[in-house]
């Protein structure tokens, strides 16, 4: 009984650590991939927005019924939130996003040929892009809090949410504080500076705050009206 | 008893709301990131399609059982017209869906550090894109309201139409007047000068009657038949 | 009674005309788009294959259970062998295939202020091209007429196989006779010259008898083995 | 009885021949399409992928109940380890994996006035280029038989995965002994030279192996625990 409890937190943990780790490798992977392809600048980032959301759809449809597919620090902690986990579960698997995101990390640069920790030295400054962050993490809350609607195929929405707002959010949309520390380590087109990475996160939490507020509203029980 | 209503009611206009203007955001703001990246106008315009149906897909899945995700105030009218909403429910939708147009358009500026409102420069003339408008607008009527077959997935339906109606029409296919408003008040790719707005309304309420026509003409009881 | 035999054959017969149509529609219209928009070739197609197969696969859904949504005199001719339609049936929607088509030329040409109807100068000659035209359509036919599953999304399936077919066959994937000369009266990116109708159509059929020949194969009542 | 056996095999080893085919054809004609049109490589590697996913997509749907749709030694035999299939089924299915894939190739040359037989001289080496084959591989191989949810729509899944893999991977995802030995015979952009073929089914192997361990410890029996 105590074997199985322990191979079965193991097992949500490593449903976490994986999820988060190959979406990571597939953010970074595919933007050196896109840089050595092309000199299009468009073209680059909708081969990272394709790898990424490609990725993170059949993660999400893999381990939504083992772990909840989180990924996200923002989104266990809005898990936990709304009592859906324990404090301690939200802990771990907060901590094991960020392991994982490293993790995925290493994986990507050494699978380039590249020192598998390196600071990037892509800034990304200015409050229009924290702006775009805000945006960014709020939708992606409102998507998956907002339950209006059952049966909602979140391995659908929820990339089809990110790749549109990697395009249409001045900060190509991170969203995610374990994928943004990440990202830090990597010096290539998917790169952020370190600097950037706390103001990233602090705008995060901001959107993440705005969303769940949003969520919880929509998710008043409805009735049918006719005025 | 009253305040439940209210709540419901704000709730129905808050889903109008925010899915108008988050499409409103997605198109301008991915016009925006569009021309900055890449200077092949066939890389831009698939990058301005491919937020703007990404985008449109989730919200109408999220929003769908909520306010039936119109977001259009033609859509809005063919649904008075069939009786599916009352008269002051569809005056308030088509109002907000042009409010929530116009906050998408100053978020979106607002996120590339740009005015809020600015007229745009870009006039979109000749009467063989009102046509192509037409035509847009027709499509959208009938997929919407062409009630052949059961459990249609609206989420995928009405944004492959306008993916495709992007590329062979010769309007881009707006289809939408709130979008097309909303988009009257960005100087980007995406934008359309405030002259060219009524015509190009006006050919979207042509498509609209035409294509509800088209879609009552299908919607008549078959029956199979062996010749 | 006879009344309602009157309009529901119409009505089939609107369904089959409506979806060639703005097939063609879809076709032509973004290839003269994808010509002005950008010189990369590569991209013109890409967008070509993705207005066609969005198009495609919303009309085929939307009219699967009214007219069966063939589209493709191929199709018709598969599905009278089969008897799921009678010959006098098969011989109207062939007919309405093609008068479709050719109102679907006029569309996209009218939208693009050219002339409604001009033959096109693209020559498509070789008898490897031929073979890429036999590919596309067995291969589209298999994937009709092969009944090995239950419930198959042919909205997915088909514009998936199209899609792929626009680019790993050396003819671009035509695969419908009515298309195929409806292509004929347009002078861009996506047309045929006259003379090059007759091998194509030739070439499709031999492809629907090796098709239609591969998916009776497949159909025949299958037991599981344990070898 | 004994008539109705061998048909029955028949056409579940026709089913693995034709999808491995049709998926080399797919590869190998979108490759040397790409290369004719554009002279962008990311944009002639996203033709690439996505005439491959689409394709693979297909084939999956419409033979998953016939033979599986396995198109891959690699998943033959985790199927024949897990006893799914019988040995004399596996050892047929490889072979028969093989051959498709060669006349894959003869088909793709010969749509294009190939040689329909040429060896590749494209030379693909790098010990971080295995490991790229490594983690295409093992994560093909988790997401195939980590069977944590029903209804898995692994028609939507494997090509995600292969989609993303293609990008994010230094080897752009062959992940295919029988695919891969295909590919050295057309001396195009998807060609892989002769030499190189044995160490990329070599990482392909370990990458089975992890995958496969990394299905069974997540296929253990889920409890949910409240921590």
């Amino acid at each position: 009984m105590g074997d199985t409890l322990i191979v079965e937190k193991t097992r949500l943990i490593f449903a976490e650590f994986l999820g988060t780790g190959l979406l990571v490798t597939a953010v970074i992977g595919s933007g050196i991939m896109a840089q050595a392809l092309t000199s299009d600048r468009g073209l680059q980032l909708f081969i990272n927005a394709f790898a990424t959301i490609t990725t993170l759809g059949v993660f999400i449809f893999l381990f939504g019924e083992v772990s909840g597919a989180h990924f996200n620090p923002i989104v266990s902690s809005c898990a936990l939130i709304r009592r859906e986990i324990s404090p301690l579960r939200a802990v771990t698997f907060i901590f094991t996003q960020f392991a994982g995101g490293l993790a995925g990390t290493a994986l990507a640069n050494g699978m380039f040929k590249r020192p598998l920790f390196e600071a990037s030295l892509h800034p990304r400054p200015g409050s229009n892009v924290l702006l775009g962050e805000i945006v960014a993490t709020a939708g992606l809350i409102v998507i998956i809090f907002c339950k209006t609607t059952k049966n909602r195929p979140m391995f659908l929405l929820v990339p089809a949410w990110v790749g549109s707002a990697y395009f249409f959010t001045s900060s190509t949309s991170f969203a995610n504080p374990a994928v943004t520390f990440a990202r830090a380590w990597s010096n290539s087109f998917a790169g952020i500076s370190p600097s950037s990475v706390l103001p990233f996160i602090g705008a995060q939490l901001v959107g993440g705050v705005i969303g769940f507020g949003i969520a919880l509203f929509l998710n008043q029980q409805g009735r049918v009206l006719n005025d």
